[in-house]
């Protein structure tokens, strides 16, 4: 009898159902829905000045690869593992036209192409017929960029205005390291979990005013306490918002923030700065669980990013407990484990743009799974330049 | 011809089959049978002093939990996932009635009702339909208690009575570290083996004889080193043992030690202290491969328990050669691997009372799984408490 | 239409199928095809020097198992889990006849008899019905060799040549570790990558010419900078490479090195010392994915064998990018993967040697796995002493 046992408790986590991430939109490796969809997108893979001829490993879309730059200055990515014997060419030495395998002395272009088989007859009659596999890079931006996807499907390398147009007095400030956790050089170099925790997090304007303005501290600037008011929309290869703040100086700004597919991001400046966005952000899938951010900003030539600092210390000097006092955005994203549990979430009205992007997305795997080109990859080079709303925008005030 | 081969070993150890723990017993997780049967008890969680305002991460019966204090000082075990959008609660913070989540600002009480959601309109029409999931917990003891089983099946939380009676210069000592292997606080919190390790432990009075005594050193008293005569025997709820000796000083003790379902043991004094036990001892599953050993004891005011030492070090100064050379229950369970091999074990008769444990466990966890309350579960609040026999009885000399 | 996307890339990385390692060749646990055939030949576990009355774990063959010494000086090799309750005997002491378990004092002799169970009635009636899985165990060569196959088929140690005859002035060096990683002691003990890497290495004269000699920097001696012609051949038991050299300064010389089944190697002095090989190398397979190089070698008495140093320091004091200017063994064998993937390698003919290896390896293993004795195995005293042909013979000018 119930009664003999006093009061029953309700709604506890007893005999919940397994939960499960969304994988159609988390698995990215070759094969899976998300893996095909993204490769049909040129990636930026490292930093241009991180390439060099000192060969090094890359994860990237769940495969392990080798990028280097060979004696003349073309980058390359091969797939890692000699095609003869299967040592990794990491321990290769890089020549003016290519790279060569310690153990047998293969030697292979960025292209993949065999040069030297040195310890087969005649230098090896059949090496033409050989070929290391790789991937087609290119260098823009201070970043070398891959494709990754089905040869006949490569589209061409975007434009981005706000990456084209650049002041004499700029220059473009090119992170390749995720910013290490806020900034700080010895953060990690990849974030811990899944793309899509950080990719949810771009059309997510709510969240600037709770964990960045009110939950801790200040972390961008004062502004963002006010709680906005925010549409959603539909561009042609992506999603946007555009929120709307009366500041308590009287001031009214509207804020544009942009996503492009797969995984674009144009912030405004999060200091609130007037004008256009400066730069452009990707979050590019490492695996399923892992991911770098990268971007290229314009900045005063010159400038330096700084660590964001908490009574003084960068994030890898804060204990646990001081980081739970001031979460900020790695411990919120993090905080969603290696792949967040989709199944469980309750998305709100205030998730909308979320929601958004991720219709976007599904539909976009379907029609790549069905045969056909997702939206935002370009073939035309008349169309090569992509226009990007993202700003903040103070409105005028009326003359008196 | 084997003739021409010399002579045939046998016995060896090539061709045995593949061998496999008891799962019936060891795997404690959601939906398993003695996961089950598990969530049917209260159990401690922690020591009361631990939990604080600070978020805590725990892990029990193999769950990942959130274990905090609220600013009134009501406990509270959350999942630990927000219900929003999945970060862990361990980045919020804990204000006067509950715990608000660090990205979107949801707060929860206590006992998972959603208080507040900041960025929706109106503060959340429908949040009253919101529930974290939560555990029910209480305070006793000087430990946080929770029931993680059915609701309409939560039962009295029961009172031992060597707990009940305490002295005035007594105070309960509690733990909840496991002990940190032989009391060195430097030593792991939570045991890296089954629970089963340490429950099989309780009704083995052979092992002091060995082990503890005879095998290296001395590791309680010399009294162990006479070989007991031992009876082990059923009562309601669990099993005990009455381990009989004659000291070399002539003097007979009749030594009476507890186990009680699920996991509940009262060892009496190991310095062969005369009386009661004085306390009783909790081995909590952790996950399949890990268990934490809590206790509470009545101890004089102000009395602390000193690790054990051997040459002048504790358990976590020593090397492994120098535990090899004085192994105690530490090293003879954690030896059983993550979890021992069961199919491969030979019970023999010293091991009765571990196969009465066994078969007394086995018997419960069926019932539970046919719909039915184990032994020791209380729901009649008349015999909320329970009497624990277990004790060093001397045997009075006859007079003259 | 492709022509709008500009040139279309060949041979790129997308869509490779998946690879696998040829499974056959190195799986090596109970009842894998590779491992039953490893099984019919004594393999080395330690050197004899490192086994002692301190119970020390060993794998071998993917098994887990406790090597020590009694007090009389017998090694044993016995499973370590105690058949009673499973306690490791690694925790357990040594006595004369025996080990005992620091659980419930069971002692079994290195044969695994159990000769004593202290807490059962009159001392344990049926302990002569008892037996702790053990291997047997021979001495010889300054190493512990163990049979892990069928007891009925057991097979001779066999007596290598080379090692049989032992100049006055010489003695035996014995390796067990790997060599460390290039003779440094602090390198690793266990190689991390399947014994078929290393396997394969022995047949491979060609490597030499690259890896150790032009690649980098002269590992063995500058002559080895020639690239030899070289023939392969079957032997009863194995394979043979004859390298001819015609060097710089007229000389002309044939290396010839010895491969015998299963994983056994004689390589010529590698500083191209004249005359036959000085010892015996044996690659024992730890698991898949681990081997341990074992070496006996004839040294002039008192010799040390000094770790390789590039720039001053050992291995172990490289950093990674030093060691990406100097790849040695190490660096090529690991960077095949723990197990290379063997469906993507392309043989070529100068890997025939490496590819008469495999195909000898899966003709005894089919061999075995139908009830045969692979070739190697020795069951006749007559034949126990094998000749092995190794060495670096110089040609002898014709007199003038």
């Amino acid at each position: 009898m119930a009664s003999d046992r006093g009061s029953i408790p309700t709604g506890t986590a007893y005999g919940r159902p397994p939960q499960h991430p969304n994988h159609t939109l988390t698995k990215v490796g070759p094969g899976e829905p998300c893996g095909e969809y993204m490769r049909r997108f040129w990636q930026p893979v490292l930093a241009s000045r991180n390439v060099t001829t000192r060969p090094r490993e890359v994860r990237i879309l769940g495969e392990d690869l080798l990028i280097f730059r060979d004696g003349e200055g073309r980058p390359g990515l091969l797939y890692p593992r000699c095609m003869h014997r299967g040592t990794s060419l990491f321990w290769g030495h890089v020549e003016p036209d290519g790279i060569r395998c310690c153990y047998h002395g293969w030697k292979f272009s960025v292209e993949g192409e065999c040069l030297e088989q040195p310890c087969e007859p005649d230098g090896g009659a059949n090496k033409a017929a050989a070929r290391q596999p790789w991937y087609p890079v290119k260098e823009r931006y201070g970043l070398v960029w891959a494709y990754m996807g089905p040869a006949e499907k490569m589209p061409l390398l975007p434009r981005w205005d706000v990456l084209e147009e650049i002041g004499e007095d700029e220059e473009l400030s090119v992170v390749d390291n995720s910013f290490g956790a806020h900034r700080d050089p010895n953060g990690p170099e990849v974030a811990p979990y899944s793309w899509l925790h950080m990719n949810d997090n771009i059309m997510d304007p709510f969240h600037v005013q709770v964990l960045h303005s009110t939950f801790s501290e200040i972390q961008f600037v004062k502004e963002f306490e006010v709680m906005p008011t925010v549409d959603f929309e539909y561009i042609e290869a992506g999603v946007i918002y555009k929120a709307y703040r009366k500041l308590d100086d009287g001031r009214e700004v509207d804020r544009i923030s942009t996503w492009l597919a797969p995984n674009i991001m144009s912030v405004p400046s999060t200091q609130l700065a007037a004008g256009r966005s400066m730069g452009m952000g990707f979050v590019v899938p490492v695996d399923d669980t892992h991911c770098r951010i990268v971007s290229a900003m314009k900045m005063p030539k010159g400038a330096v990013r700084q660590p964001y600092r908490v009574k003084g210390k960068t994030w890898s000097e804060m204990s646990l407990e001081e980081r739970q006092d001031v979460p900020n955005d790695y411990e919120a994203q993090a905080g969603q484990g290696p792949v967040s549990l989709h199944s469980e979430e309750h998305l709100v009205t205030s998730d909308r743009g979320i929601a958004m992007q991720r219709r976007f997305l599904e539909q976009d795997i379907r029609k790549v799974m069905a045969g056909g080109d997702p939206r935002g990859v370009i073939l035309d080079p008349a169309q090569e330049t992509v226009r990007v709303p993202s700003g903040n925008f103070f409105r005028q005030p009326v003359a008196a």
